[in-house]
Parts: structure tokens; sequence; C-alpha cells
């Protein structure tokens, strides 16, 4: 596997602008405008464009209360086919009764028209407030103004990645090649994050492409163990929403196949990179954050032990906020640790903030405090809890807790 | 039942001061003093002591990191038997290895030679810092001066009371007298909270005291019933604590046996009106908080599924932030409730803000933002979440997330 460049600099001699995002693999178009769905005149609508036909995969949330272009596109991910994508931002077209219903079905239809795809080929994806109509005026002419603009330069995919922006404060790309035995093919995919971000069911928007051929069943098997290593394992406040959808689709514009056991470990190790990729970039621009926090946890009772405590710790409001205090309240990881509803001895747990050491055994240690401030005055913090009690590993990234997530969430409607 | 004063005012013709708390009860007294365990000079604390031995029941944080006193503490309510409980403030005595265990277990010692007690008979609680070994001379000071203080009268309950706060900014107590066939029997209780407050295990220190004279098995049910619709319906910051615990000992000094059926619903509904009273103040006293906010659901598929419902919603970044930017999102309500984990049909739930309804059949109604505004400024907000799927009821205690919050837990150890 080659590795491309990135939001934070990683190099390899391949170097395409991770900013391509969804249109760094071949065959794919992108478009992103402002059609109104934003009083603030940002870009809100988006379209990804495959020339031809793609196989997809998709996780959705696991909310009761689902937004209409959830049910639509879960439909379409069902069929497993796809060649269009459109994304409004500014208005979630969630609890919209029947209307919102006829929303999406609309933005399918009118999105097709404009791409030339039949309607159930066409994926709808919406983010924003909750409960109130979507203008649809806005959003036809959004489709035909994003027609207009589709491009498979990087300008396209960086467009896109704008358009589905909400409280993120900056798009959020990435992109990489990946070595097959049967030649290079690329993956790129953007997100959108920021609140309302949570374990446990694509919980947030993301939508990757790649050129690679693939089998349906394969993909959606790899799609599933790659969000849950990923986007799922990201947190910002705990709450997920109605309208997440993690998304992928493989166009096979690269003329190469995922066949043999070692292309398929490539194109998933590919998959991760580049998901680990964006849900970094998500956590890190969390809302109000001044911190990325990874939180590693080695040694638990089996991956699904070590990813619950991973997400129980990078889901504590105390932790957070004791982070953004660079407060070295190590008491608090392992408080968090202990409620994530897994069994464990306790008095086998050390714990560190990044190189510092600040338990051992279970049990406070004596440490140095102002090495540990120095650690936590960094603008990226490790937690690293080794339990020491079996082969579980997980990583989860969150982000600390600060006074800014309270002025941006305690007034988001008006 | 005849309902006397606590905190915010309910009245009969019995009118203890409220903050009797735990001295209420006949035949308990109480003293809080100042150690030494707290900088700021407050007291830190506590004994409750009753005349003679008490039947006991308790329910325990489920943390699989305990401190060492729960350990101790849920021994000795496997034996049902207590006559003393010490309580200390400004350190948890949690993650401290075996020197925490040995503190806790002397700390019975001493607290048992003070007041003529058998140390297993003696009830050991701490709140405040882990992982920091607990002074243990400072202890045994606080300790003679608390014997030295011991008194049946309002003033010890309330000493008491004010020893156990850690960031509470006000004592917490409640009282009420309870008619029986038998004749009138009295229960008083205190409680701390403010913040690491979440549903799911005596998720802070209570402690009530009832002069009914009770069967063990009973009592232990009963309390089991009381705190998990009171204490365990209360959440300040979704953490749950290594230290939580909620005890009741019932002394009979009143002479007087809880022994019909009727008896025994009396007495639940005087422990749940006075716990309620206690999880009440909790919330409204959380970490920054400037509201209350209660939860109500109503026509829920059963009991559980309206508690986890509530708790949900309750539990939310986004909703408590909401109610402090006083905006009526009720579309992260409405999201709260679809993750739950209940299965239920999203289209018949109305929802209410107050008198305010702000969502019909799970879809948006056209409200007055004026009046709904007018609501949220009130220092007590109630959600009420009608479901019209079952007869599920439930109610939540929780309080807005503000930037104080975070303040205060930013550097909570320094």
């Amino acid at each position: 596997m080659v590795l491309c460049r990135w939001g934070d600099g990683m190099m390899s001699e391949i170097t395409p602008p991770a900013a391509a995002g969804v249109t760094y693999a071949r065959g794919f178009s992108a478009a992103g405008v402002h059609c109104g769905l934003k009083k603030t005149g940002r870009p809100d609508l988006a379209i990804i464009k495959s020339a031809g036909p793609a196989v997809c995969a998709g996780v959705f949330t696991t909310n009761v209360v689902v937004a209409a272009p959830v049910i639509w596109s879960r439909e379409v991910v069902k069929r497993g086919v796809a060649r269009t994508l459109v994304i409004n931002s500014g208005n979630a077209n969630a609890c919209n009764g029947v209307k919102g219903w006829q929303d999406a079905v609309q933005m399918a239809e009118l999105a097709g028209a404009a791409t030339e795809t039949p309607p159930e080929e066409v994926l709808v994806a919406s983010t924003g407030v909750i409960g109130q109509p979507l203008p649809m005026d806005r959003v036809a002419q959004g489709i035909e103004m994003a027609k207009a603009q589709l491009t498979a330069s990087a300008s396209g995919g960086q467009a896109a990645a704008e358009a589905i922006m909400t409280t993120d404060t900056r798009p959020k790309t990435a992109a990489l090649t990946v070595e097959l035995a049967g030649g290079r093919v690329r993956i790129g995919g953007m997100a959108k994050g920021s609140g309302m971000i949570h374990p446990n069911m694509a919980t947030m928007l993301a939508f990757i492409t790649t050129d690679a051929a693939v089998e349906k069943d394969w993909l959606a098997a790899a799609w599933r163990e790659t969000t849950n290593a990923t986007f799922n394992m990201t947190s910002v406040d705990g709450d997920t929403s109605t309208n997440d959808m993690a998304i992928i689709m493989a166009n096979g514009a690269a003329g190469t196949r995922v066949e043999s056991h070692r292309d398929q470990e490539a194109m998933t190790a590919g998959l991760f990179t580049v998901c680990s990729a964006l849900a970094e970039q998500i956590a890190r621009d969390g809302e109000g954050a001044t911190k990325l926090i990874k939180v590693k946890v080695t040694g638990a009772p089996g991956v699904e032990g070590a990813r619950k405590i991973a997400r129980s710790i990078a889901t504590s409001n105390l932790v957070k906020t004791a982070i953004y205090g660079e407060d070295a309240n190590w008491g608090r990881i392992f408080c968090a640790a202990g409620y994530a509803g897994v069994p464990f001895d306790p008095d086998k747990v050390d714990i560190y903030l990044n190189e510092v050491q600040v338990a051992a055994a279970g049990s406070a240690l004596p440490f140095d405090e102002a090495r540990a401030k120095a650690v936590l005055q960094g603008d990226e913090v490790l937690i690293t809890v080794a339990m020491h009690q079996g082969e579980g590993e997980a990583l989860a990234w969150t982000c600390d807790l600060t006074d800014d997530y309270i002025k941006i969430n305690a007034s988001y409607r008006t």
C-alpha cells in the first residue's frame, strides 16, 4: 500500500492533494454549491457522480427516529448499486412526516434527472436542523447548479466536502493509493462531523469512493469492519443522530479487481487508513474542541471489550473536561473504564498520558506533575489504558469538552 | 401519609425543619465537623448514630472500579444490621490499593470505638478526589470531634448534610411523617450530588433514616424499588462514580412496625417521596446548573422502556445545552428518545415543554416561539414525551449543561 498525503501531512512518492477527496478515485466527479438552505450563504448542496454504476455499501444510524433520506438510502444500499449521491446541509429533513419522505424521493428524482441516473440508483443524505420542512424549490435549483459544475478535478471533491459542512470549521478529506496484484487503485473520501457524533452506527456523514472493482458482498463486510473500527469509535458528545450514514461506492474505473486474499487485505488496510484519517479530523474539529484526544486500550479481554472501554472513556464528560483543563485527573479515566460494562480486574491496569505513566496496577503513582502538564498542554493527547489481561486492543478518537461546545449548542436553531 | 416540609416548601400540619434530615427520625443523632480533608476549611466528616441496632439496606455503584469504603459497606449491608455511619468528603479513598482498604477498615474501627459499636456494624462512605491516600490522622481527629458533637437535634442532621458536600452549593435534606396502622413513623434523609451523577446504581451518596420497625427482606426490596425510581433516574453528567451508595437504616425507635400491605404501601410512598425530593435537589444543584429539568415519559411500551427513554433524554448533552440556551430544539429531545435502545413507533409521539406542545405525531408543529421561550426562561422545565403506545411511565431529573460545568470540572484536582 502506498500512502498519499492527507490533512496532517503524511506523504509518499505519490502526492495528490488530499483535498481531492471523493474525486481522487478515477471515474468520479463532484460539485458543491450554495442554494439557500444555509442562511450564511455557505455551500449547502453537493453531488457526487460515478461515470458508471458503482457497487455500494453503507451503514446507517441505529436511532429509532430516522430521517427520510436514511430510509431511502438504506433501500438503495440493499440493492447494492448506485451512481449518484446527493447531499444537502442546513436541513436534516428529519421528523417532517409524509412531506419529508416525499421530499427525499423528489431529491433522488431531481438528482437522477440531472445526472442521467435512474432514481433507484441515487443515494440521498441530509444534515442540519431537525423538524423543519425542506424548501424543495431551493434544492431543485441547487441540483441544477451542481449539475453544471460537476468536475472530476480536485476542485470538485473539495467543493463537495465544503458543501456538507454544518458546524464543522473545515472540510474533511483523505485520499490514498493501494497496490493490488493487478495494479494501483485509488480510495478517496470526505466526511462531516462536529456535533452529535457518537459511537455506534455511522454517526456522521462519510462518503468514500474507490475505482477498484469489488464484489458486493465482500464490500459490505469490509465496510462494516472498517466503520466499526473507525467512525463507530469516534465520539464528540455522545449523541447519535437521526441522519448518520457512511457510504462507499466502488466503480471499477481503475480496471483492477480486488481478487486475492492479499488484495483484500491491502484494500481493507486502505479503507481503514482513509476512514481513520477522517475520524481523526472529525474528532479534532469537534464542536468547541481545542484538543484531539486518542484513547488506546491494550491487553483487554477481547476486542469488543477493548472497544467498549475505549468508547466509555472517550465519551466521559468528566474526562473530556479534565483534558480541556490540562488536569492529569487519571481517576476519571479509570472510573470511566470501570462503568463501560466490561468485567475486568482493576488491579492490573496501568494508565499513561502520552509517555507519562500516571497509574500503576490500579493505584496512584507519584508522577511528575510538570511533565504531565506539559503533555496535556499539547493539542493532541494520547490516553493509554494498558490492562494486562488479554489480547484485545482498540483506538477511539474524541476531543475535549469546552465552554465553546456549550456556546455553539445553546442556540443552534436560532 | 402526612407530608412535612422540605426544601421547596411542601407543607402539612406537621412541619419539622426539613434540615433535620437524618435526625428527624427518632433515635438517630448526627454530627458534622471539619478535620482538614478539604483545603477550604469546610466541614468534611460526618457521623450518624442510631441509639440501637438498625436494619439496613443499600444499593452501590455498579462500576468495576470501586472505592474501598464501598467494598466494606457492601458487606455490612449483606449482614443487614448497622448502628453507625461514618462519611468523609474531600477524598474518595478510591484506587489507593491495599492502603485504601486498610484505611476504610480503620475508619470503621475508629467510628465504632467512638460510638460503642462493633466495627462490623459501621457503614463507611467517602467522596472526593480519586487516587490520593486518605490522611488517617485527620480522619481520626475528625471522628473524635464528631463524637463530641453528636446530637439528635435538627442541628446534628444539618451539620452532617453540610459535611458530605463536595462541589454541592447547598446541603440536601428531606423529611416527612408516615401514618401506619400502629402509629406515626418518621423518615428523614440527606444526600450529596452535583457532579459524576448518572443513572444506574446509587449514583451519589444518599443516607436515609427511619424510626419504623421493618423486616430486613422487605426493606431491601422496597429500597431497591425506591432507588430505581429516584436516584437511578437522576443524571447530571452521565458519569457513574466509583463511590456511590444509597443507604437506609431503620431502627424501630418509633415502636411501630410496618406490617400490613397498607403499611408497606404507605412506607414505600414515604420513601419514594423523600428520595424524589433529594433527587430533585441533586439535579437542581448539578454542577454549573441554572435550571432543573424534569423529563416525563408517558404511554411507553413498559416501565423499563419509559425509564430508558427518560434517562436517554436526561443524559443528552445536546438537550441539556439547548435548555440552557432556552432554545425549543425539540428535535434533540426526539433524537435522544430514539437512541435509548427501546423500539417504538416515532409517528405516535407528542412532545411538550411544560404546557406548550412542540411536536405532534412525530412531526414538527407550528408553535408559538414566544410562549416556548417564556417556558424555557423559568428555572424549572418539564419535558413531556407522550408516546401513546403503552402504559409505561417514568420521571427523570437532570439539569442544564452550562459553561460553569466546564469551569468547575476543568481543574477539579487543583
